[in-house]
This record gives C-alpha cells, structure tokens and sequence, in this order.
C-alpha cells in the first residue's frame, strides 16, 4: 500500500495550522511552502537525529531562507532542562537570530517540548515549525502547543502554551524509529480509540500487526485519524481547562511510574500503555466499563509489546503519593480520567483504597 | 487635592483587565475584588519592597486566599535572569502550588517582569496580578503584558507575552520613592504626550511641579491617561507587529545609552529622557518637525531632572552598533520612531551620518 499526502487542520482561531503526513516530507521543497518565510532558519536538533536527517532538511530549507542554521543539542529527556535551552538561547543570540527566525524542532518529543518553549520565549515569541521523528511526537506531543522544560522538582513544571506554524510527520524517518520507540507511541495511538472513537479502536485492534511491521499506509492512518482527534479535543480546549484532560488516559498511572522508577528507565509511552490498562480496570471498578474492557485493552497493550503490569518495586501508596504532587492534582485531589462508555472519557476522583486495589491487581508480584 | 479611584480597562478580547488607579488601594479587601479567588497567593517581592508593603498586602489577600506565601527576591536590573527566576520556581514547587495559585507582583519594573514571566511559565502558565510600586511601572511596565528575564547576551531576550489579571496602581505606595526613581517615571509619562496626545504634553508642562511634589491628584491623572494611551495602542497591537513600535519613542536612542554604559549606571528612565531629547531632534532633521520642538521636548526633560545630552565617554559609531543588535532592529536596519506631528509618531529609518549628526548635538563634550 502507498500513501499519498494527508493533511489534519488544528482548529484554534487565528492559530490555525496544517500537519502534513505523508512519506518522502522533509527533503521536498513543497512541504515548507507554508512554514513562514524569514531570513534565517534554524534547525534545532539531536546528537542522535543530525547525522540522519539534519543535511537533508537544512539543504531544503535553504531554498527558503537566506541562512539556515543548525543546533545539535545533547539527546535524552535528562537534558530537557535550563542548561540545555540556555545553548539554544546563546547560539540564537550569538549569531544575531532576530524576531523574523523560524525555528523548526527536528527530533521527538524531548526536542519538541525545549524547540517550542525556546520559540515561546525567545525575543517574546518567534514562530517554530514541528518535524517529529517519533511516532508518539507525531501522534502527541506535536498537537496541541504544549510545550515544556523539565525543573528538578517536576517535569514539565516550566512551559508554556504555544503553538507550531506547521507540522511535518514524515513517515519515512519512522524507519529509522527503534522498534522499543516504536511500541511506544502505539500506546498514544491506542488512547485515541477508548477516549474517543470506538471504530478507531477496533481498526487498531485489526491494524496491528501492519502498524508493528511499518507498513505507511497504516501508519498515516494511525498519525492521522490520532492528530485529528487531539486536534478536536485541543480546539475545543486549548489551554487544558477541561474536556482535554481526556488525553491523560493512562497518564496519572503512567507518570507516578515514571517518577516512581527515575524518568528514562520506563519511556514515556510504555508507562501509558500500562496506565491505560490500570485505568481501564478503575473504570470498570466504578462500575462504568464491563469486565471484558479490560482484558480487550490488556491484550492490545499486550499486543503492541508494552508492559501490562507495573513495576515490582512500587507500591500503590508510593502511587498515590506521586500522584498527590502530579500537576493535574487540584489541592492534592487526584483525578483519573476514566472511560465511560467506548468511545467516551471522563474525569473522576476514587477512594485512595479502591485506587490502590486497581494498582496491587495490575502489579508483577 | 484628593484622588478618587479611577479605572482604565486594557482591551484584549477575551483578556481583559483592569487597572485601578487610587489612593490608599494595597490595604483594601475590595480592591482585589476582580483577581481570581484561589487556595493559594503568592506575594512576590524585593528586599527593598517587603520591609514597607509585603505585610499589609499579604494580611489583605488572607481574607481571599486560604493560604498566602511571601517569596522575596534580591533587588536589582542585575538579579533579573534565570538564576532568581529559579529561585521562585523551587519556592512554589516547593509549596506545592498548584494551577490555582495567583502570582502577586509587589514591585517595580523588575519584579513584574519577572513575576509574570514566571506566571507564563510555571505549570504553562498561572494568574498573576501587578502591584506596580514605583510610577515608571505604574504607567509603562504594567500595561501590555511584556514579561522578560535578561541574558548574558542581551536585556529582556528571553521573555512573553502574558497578561495581568488586575493592576493595582496605589498612588501611595510612590511616597516612599527615592526622587530619582521618580523622575525617571516621568521620562515615560511625558512620551506619551508627542506621541499620542498634544492636550497631554501640554497638560504635563503645565503640572510637572504638582508631580515632582508627589500631588496625588496630578499623579492619578499623570498615570491614568498614560495607562489608557499605553492600552489604546496595546490594544491595537498585543503583538507589537506595528502600532506598538511607537511606544519605544527615546528607546532606540535610550537602550544603546544603557547597553553602552553597562545596565543600571543610568536609570531606564534617565535613558528614555535623554533618548527623547535625539529622537526629537531626529525628527527634526527628518524636517518632519519644527527645531522649536527639540527645545520644548529638551527642556521638559530637564525640568523633570532628567539627563538631556548622552554620556561623553560614548561615541556616535558605538550607539549605531549597539543599536543595530537591539532586538527590534531587522536584518540590521535600525528602526526609530519619530514624532511625525505633535501627538503622531510613526517608524523610520535614517542614515548612520544623519544619526551620528544627531547624536553628537546631543551629548556632553
């Protein structure tokens, strides 16, 4: 199966914005055509994505923009930080970047999130233009303008909202995706059909195998039937004050496994997958879901080879005491995004013992 | 005379606010009647503020916050960077404050600056509030949403645009400011007479002694009308993408006269009052306007005890470097605004002999 070129519209205003999907994106002149034009562009990227992509995105580019420049920043969500946004910062400034640059994040998620708050701050704002290289950066964190540094005492704490002029999800550079990054962003795939689309759901759940083995066509379907979802949630909800909370399914699980374990030992992803099979077994228990959901959205995590179980090593009330911090927790209240029907979530609180049986049940022993 | 509360609302669409204007504001519950109830408050401050107002502000907001906090950084244009940035970050990580909380800037230029740069940011973004406690920021920093920390590389680099809830402009609160600081807020005041409105240039003449003497009832007027012509063209242009431009008038000028000297040996204000005098002298050789309006501006500045000829150890070639790696300059063109007609300015640019020509009629042998 080919895959022509697709194209999702995020919806906000006078912050409209294309993400195009499609293969052979990032060394086709055509593909910036709606990026800004400016006298210097700035390729912001990684150790680990320069030497495969860089060249071929900033060659292009310079049919563009007078100067193209590139910042190669250390790789890994560990430099997700001040230190690293401020090298981004002196490379703008000592090369006279003005407010006319375009920024364009050539990277995953971690790339994404610094790109995007440099661009939001930078001279107070200067436009960015996404090209993720992960596919959870293309099904997630390039819609919906959330960017991020992370603080010591938090991830994500430093951040702002702040949207991309263009995003760029070329399913070529997935070929290059470590099948471990792979299974990852499946998980934010996944979310999209018990949040938000029933049919989704089950065309995952038929699509599985083609999505594990690369093949496009599906793959522009997952990123582009995903984008569009989050692109409706986020233009009904931009700055995360209620019907957006839904996108966390799986989340508040998810990110006390992360903190629980040290950022980086789980990815991002992976602790979704298993948060989603925690949520799926709290919605159930609050008697919204049937018992049969959970083994459904079990088997599909399964499937998508992600962990079903949370880690041996954290007990549920070491959950319950990183989720009392999480940034989502209003005065020290958790609340858990549930399903409520397929195809429906919502957001709810439960007793601390309850949450602690849905953690015990889905826990290695 | 006496001054009742005045009111000037700053128009954004959906992020209106606005600003109260008075005697005796700071101490009063129904002044902080329209910012955002919240469990927590945070009052941000300096060492030089929190001895004389933190504690009738903070016992104040206790009647609207379940829980309200102090954080009190150092004083000084030197400590407006990322490091003290950090400090209020640990500060309300540390405190757990969470998406509700409302920032409380009590301080001049600095404090605002940062404390709504660091609203924009923490969490992406949390309420804040502006409690401008010297007349500069009264009339200039607090409208418009600028927020900024410096970088080594240059002033206000890293910054946003974020918008206060409420500004509370207490008349009394400038009782306490050296005489310097007051002038220097003058400088601000009296831009916006050639700029926007000849009635009000005419009207600072008339009353610039009852302002120098601190009269409440000139002060209130001086900073009403300075915040409605500051929000009329923010207004227009939130973005500074044109109209706002005018609003830097003396700041081309001013800025290379800070940079020159190294931040904080002039005031901001002292800049702007010595810039206005080569802006309108530019503007005059422009033959945009009469020599009769270089003497007037000249000596409207001197008599508010501003500087009005630039520092003799900086020399015309080093302003034109400095000004072109001003932010606002474009692909190395300078931009300065000129007064067009008295009460009308607009952007131009002018030969760097022209400028030199200007800059060396205007500066101490």
């Amino acid at each position: 199966m080919g895959a022509g070129l697709l194209e999702v519209t995020v919806d906000l205003g006078d912050r409209d914005y294309p993400i195009l999907i499609g293969a052979g994106l990032i060394g086709a002149s055509q593909t910036y055509e709606r990026a800004p034009a400016g006298g210097t562009a700035v390729v912001v990227t990684n150790t680990t994505i320069a030497p495969l992509y860089a060249t071929r995105v900033a060659e292009t580019l310079q049919r563009r923009h007078a100067r193209v420049l590139q910042v190669v920043l250390p790789d890994g969500e560990e430099h997700k930080n001040w230190v690293t946004l401020n090298t981004l910062f002196e490379a703008l400034l000592s090369q006279a970047c003005d407010r006319k640059t375009v920024l364009y994040a050539l990277g995953g998620g971690v790339i994404g999130d610094m790109t995007g708050f440099a661009a939001a701050c930078y001279m107070r704002g200067v436009p960015f233009v996404q090209i993720p290289t992960t596919l959870l950066a293309q099904v997630d964190s390039s819609v919906g303008g959330k960017t991020a540094i992370n603080h010591p005492l938090g991830k994500n704490m430093i951040g702002a909202f702040y949207q991309p002029r263009l995003v760029v999800a070329d399913l070529d550079v997935l070929d290059t995706l470590p099948d471990r990054e792979l299974s990852a962003g499946l998980a934010e795939v996944i979310k999209y059909g018990p949040i938000a689309d029933a049919d989704f759901l089950a065309w995952i759940e038929a699509n599985l195998d083609a999505l594990l083995a690369r093949d496009k066509a599906a793959l522009a379907h997952a990123v582009k039937r995903s984008c569009e979802i989050k692109a409706w949630v986020v233009g009904q909800d931009e700055r995360e004050s209620g019907l957006r909370a839904i996108l966390n399914f799986g989340h508040t699980f998810g990110h006390a496994i992360e903190a629980g374990l040290g950022y980086g030992e789980w990815l991002h992803g992976e602790a979704v997958g298993c948060g989603m099979v925690m949520a799926s077994e709290l919605s159930a228990r609050l008697g919204l879901m049937p018992a049969g959901f959970v083994d459904r959205m079990r088997r599909l995590v399964e499937r998508a080879r992600l962990p079903v179980q949370g880690p041996a090593q954290l007990s549920a009330p070491r959950y319950l005491e990183l989720m009392r911090i999480d940034k989502k927790a209003e005065a020290g209240a958790i609340r858990f995004v549930v399903i409520e029907d397929l195809g429906r979530a919502g957001v709810r609180t439960a007793p601390d013992e309850l949450v602690a049986d849905v953690i015990e049940a889905h826990t290695a022993a």
